[in-house]
């Protein structure tokens, strides 16, 4: 096969390919270009520094510091996997020398029988594969592969591959269902959604029945994670989480009904499923995935993406239990949502799969990095308030929750970089005779529907602004469907081919308005997604978002600054009888970006002489106040945000007489 | 001195004694009634079963299991303070008999040197007085000395006194600002305190001069726990606690202004730093203790006067945060706060002092025990969730938070028993020629002012009825103050003597009706403090409770329970414009409870069909709502429990027109 090319299973769509879709611009574009200037460069200078490349030389000895530490790998595995990404999208030679450079090390870090891991190379050789549950080995070899797969799509080059191949052959080795083989599965998913790349950039069945294996053989009794602990002379139940559901391997993956533990395992863990799924058109793992993600969007996301509202596990607790300020939310996780998503699209196109995917691409994940590219969030709270971390923790009064340079466990930002570097893979997906529009993006785009090439332009300012022109030159006219992908939070579209009004409802089923005519070269589609402000409620359930709201305009979630409000963020409550005004910044972090403008009622601290509590009746004064989007936020001057705002109650007319039992 | 007696401070007013307050029946009776009856022979079993008990024969020998904790100490000697106490309402041979035979331990104990510790006596010898910072060992002292002056006052019975008197004249020798001495005090304060008893008690003067080193000493540079880590060979600054706020060690304690660190060992501080002040008549120290009360309960106290928002340090973070279901609130700090009460309101009858002191008595100390008691609650938050333990950590699903038997360290179940067998302490002071009525509960007194004797009938059912007659027989006819307190929440209290009424404003300061008269034999004062149901508002910086009311009626707080309105407490909106009705249980924990009924909206779940979020706009339908007191909490089937909750704005009519600046 070609370089770049993958093979779609059939039956099934693709993602259109990195390098056939241009993003020009616009907010992915300048996303894009500070990732490639400012981000990838910065993380190789922190890899670099903090020993993570040099690690592959292999040369650390007992007694030495700075021991490589078991993630190291996956970060250098994802940086490249991110470098790869925006090659293909602008060419770079220092960066490929750069990405070359690295690869050199790797390659020759592996061993005669192709193991391939810097920790358990030098400072635990003895531990080889002896603690799967904790320990991160498959995780870090699965990273490196997606590093491998997506080098190669982006130059053709195969020396990473190869060694990866050869890596992947020696687990395929070692692990599996037959006599002689170890029984185990990664304590941290990632290996398996890996090994389905390897499997459709090799055409390898043998990769394909590998990750087949390690999901089929997750949570089975008797467990593999009891049987190496007693092997290491460890009691099991002492596992520090207490609970394999925090491995998502409590029960077999096919019975799990409620996404539980660690969300990023879970993500990486649901991809790999829904992967294996399409890969195999097993119905029973499908099912299972609809179930989990029904679970999740329903009971445990926030309104951002952000999955995993607690630290101590870093994932979830129970349905509806969605804090703000003490909400964890890693951005790695709602990363792996965006991954899940992409994949779950890919199985169907269902526009209610694609506004969840949108709603973390908008906000969720892209909050994780300063708008200058150079700091990065592990955790993404909902509120924040002077002296607290970004897990609600006291530290002391001066404290403020700022993004950082750079951290021990750092997941987060390569993992931020090949998102955002992939965007364009996101766009379009290709079913044989059916183009799908996911997302909308200022782009150049050539793809190959109903077996002819097609351009494809874009030309949006969104989710700034309403209005996508997409200009269509297929190689000559051909009947295939346009897809268009109508988002669930707009409810007044409109749609114009060739200046000719289409009424959606009729053509519009599961999200996307699919429009299947004789295409000409010149055709052109006018799509118009009106942004009114929308006031966004919480079900009943959530506890902590009883009496508010989040600002909401198209896929965008706002929040309130101190830098625009002032303190006491939750004294302010909303007027619901009163319209939005939108403004647009003019220069630096919101040229262009709509705040929105809101009156509301608030107490004055001035009122109450010392008092802690006083008998209600205290008088409300009028205010205005200013929200930005989420993702922008600790950007400026250090102080209070809040997304979810109080709202006041609209009094009688709007309460039934008596519940409905 | 006879037995029984206090010595008065000259220029003071001190709390009539235990024996001279005889609470008959009520509200306090009952919870008296349960703690002698109940808690005590419990809590003697639970000392008893987990070897505090034995721990005093000094029998542990290394490689044993269950070797005495450093805590262990302290434990009992509250134990024997709360029998004692007990005894002097309610004598009971056969407690005495136990507690004879405890004592009779701990005297044995005591090493030939004076020095009494179980822990440092068997288990680390090597280790005695090398961390105060940490290991606790004067505040077992305190303790036991607090246990000692406790039994000879309801006993007469010198020996544990004679024992600690021996072992304070060993720490006297000890510690101190003399060459030769060593000047540390203790990590966790109480033997400050307790040494003014034992001043009080013995009219020994070198027991203040010791309690006033220690007060004077503490957050001193050099600093002593600073030198002693030193000493121990450890670097001060990896101190776990990270700062000498956590022990109020940070500056000397006269330039303390803001109450930090934990909260229980901040309470005793100031208990200990207000006595030396009162017992010294050092104004600067008793300034200090009013900027740290006035800290305090204008921004760091919970409603039910619990204090300490967080687990982490089991104390104190910033200025107005005060959450609801992470709140930690341990027992013993609110009761170290009415201790503190006592001790700011014997320096100065102030009826916001005893306003605080009553909000802590009625709400956040005794909901630390179960209505039956025989469980108790560490912590005490103010919400309470399904799954979510005491300081709103995720647990599972199946669990709910409940008071528990024990636990391994064991402070709070001993101290709410003694809080509760003192409580006739807390209701009357006696300056030279007035009497202070600080709290009303049915009870018989006899009470010596200006010389003599006044027996004093208070008929009441306080705090549910808002009656109070105070039947007064004095000796003979005589002049002087009977000052009762008019509880700040009441608003139209009404006054009469012999049933003529007394314009209150005239006779009222600083929260006293003060009425000087000649008091006769056979008067009567009636009393009406009507308790309408308030509803109360925080402060608005109080970021946990914006939009939100607790409600209050006199000095019991309420919250609402799902066993009464099922779950989704949070998406229940009070009507503001509705009155409250009151009914009253018939039987069982409610009986004669007043229990608040309140009109409501909020969203039925059905309506959201498996949307997470929705457009606002859901409708809200009408119900009932029922709230009971907050201390009564957790004593039927577990559910959700909110004391802050949601209340609707009133819209325009209370909004001035622009903030004023």
């Amino acid at each position: 096969m070609t370089q770049g090319e993958c093979n779609a299973v059939p039956g099934t769509s693709m993602s259109a390919g990195l390098q056939h879709v241009r993003i020009n611009g616009g907010f992915w574009g300048r996303l894009m270009e500070v990732n490639r200037s400012v981000t990838l460069p910065i993380q190789y200078k922190q890899s670099k520094d903090t020993g993570r490349i040099d690690a592959f030389k292999l040369a650390w000895k007992q007694g030495d510091d700075n021991p490589p530490h078991i993630f190291w790998d996956s970060d250098v595995g994802k940086w490249i996997e991110a470098a790869a990404y925006s090659l293909s999208a602008s060419p770079d030679a220092a960066l490929e020398r750069l990405v070359d450079s690295v690869i050199d090390l790797i390659a020759r870090a592996q061993q005669p029988d192709g193991y391939l891991n810097t920790h358990f190379t030098v400072v635990e050789p003895e531990k080889r594969w002896t603690n799967l549950r904790d320990n991160h080995e498959l995780y870090c070899a699965g990273h490196l592969i997606e590093g491998s797969v997506a080098y190669y799509q982006a130059t053709g080059k195969r020396r990473f591959l190869d060694v990866m191949c050869r890596y992947a052959d020696y687990i395929g080795k070692l692990f599996g269902p037959r006599k002689g083989q170890k029984r185990g599965y990664c304590g941290h998913e990632e290996i398996e959604l890996a090994l389905i790349k390897l499997h459709l950039v090799t055409n390898e069945r043998r990769y394909l029945d590998l990750a087949r294996y390690f999901i089929d053989e997750r949570g089975r009794s008797p467990h593999y994670f009891d049987q190496e602990a007693r092997a290491r002379g460890e009691e099991p139940r002492k596992f520090w989480a207490k609970t394999y559901e925090y491995n998502q391997a409590h029960v077999p993956v096919r019975e799990q009904a409620e996404v539980v533990g660690h969300a990023v395992r879970a993500m990486y863990l649901y991809c790999g499923m829904t992967d294996v799924a399409q890969a195999t058109g097993d119905k029973t793992l499908l099912k299972a995935c609809k179930r989990l993600w029904k679970n999740l969007v329903e009971r445990r996301m926030h309104i951002t993406g952000g999955l995993g509202p607690v630290a101590a596990n870093e994932g979830f607790t129970c349905d509806y239990d969605l804090p703000n300020e003490s909400a964890y939310l890693e951005s790695c996780a709602a990363i792996g949502l965006v991954f899940w998503a992409q994949r779950m699209l890919n199985a169907e196109f269902d526009g209610e799969v694609a506004d969840v995917m949108e709603r973390a691409l908008y906000n969720g994940t892209i909050s994780g990095v300063s708008f200058d590219g150079k700091t990065f969030f592990y955790g993404n709270p909902l509120a924040a308030h002077p002296g607290f971390d970004g897990n609600g923790r006291f530290v002391n009064k001066e404290y403020h929750y700022r993004r950082s340079e750079w951290f021990g466990c750092a997941c987060c930002p390569p993992n931020i970089a090949r998102m955002i570097a992939q965007f364009p893979g996101f766009v379009y997906s290709i079913r044989a005779r059916e183009l799908a529009v996911h997302h909308y993006a200022g782009s150049e785009s050539q793809v190959t529907v109903a077996g002819q090439t097609v351009r494809l332009v874009q030309e949006t300012a969104y989710p700034w602004q309403e209005r996508v022109v997409l200009r269509l030159t297929p190689e000559r006219a051909s009947v295939w469907t346009l897809a268009l992908r109508i988002p669930g939070w707009c409810r007044e579209a409109t749609l114009c081919v060739n200046d000719k009004a289409v009424a959606l409802a009729p053509v519009t089923t599961r999200g996307y308005a699919r429009i299947r005519r004789k295409w000409h070269p010149g055709d052109r589609v006018d799509l118009v997604l009106p942004m009114p402000v929308e006031r966004i409620a919480a079900h009943p359930a959530v506890r902590q978002n009883g009496g508010r709201v989040a600002l909401q305009r198209g896929p965008v979630v706002y929040c309130f600054e101190e830098a625009d409000n002032g303190s006491n963020l939750n004294d302010v409550v909303l007027r619901p009888d009163r319209a939005f005004k939108i403004t647009r910044g003019d220069s630096g972090l919101l040229a262009g970006v709509p705040r929105i403008h809101a009156k509301a009622w608030r107490r004055e601290p001035e009122d109450w002489k010392g008092r802690l509590y006083g008998r209600q009746g205290s008088r409300h004064v009028h205010c205005d106040v200013t929200a930005i989007p989420y993702f922008m936020w600790a950007n400026r001057s250090p102080g209070e945000m809040l997304v979810w705002i109080r709202q006041a109650e609209q009094g009688k007319s709007n309460v039934r007489d008596r519940p409905r039992r």
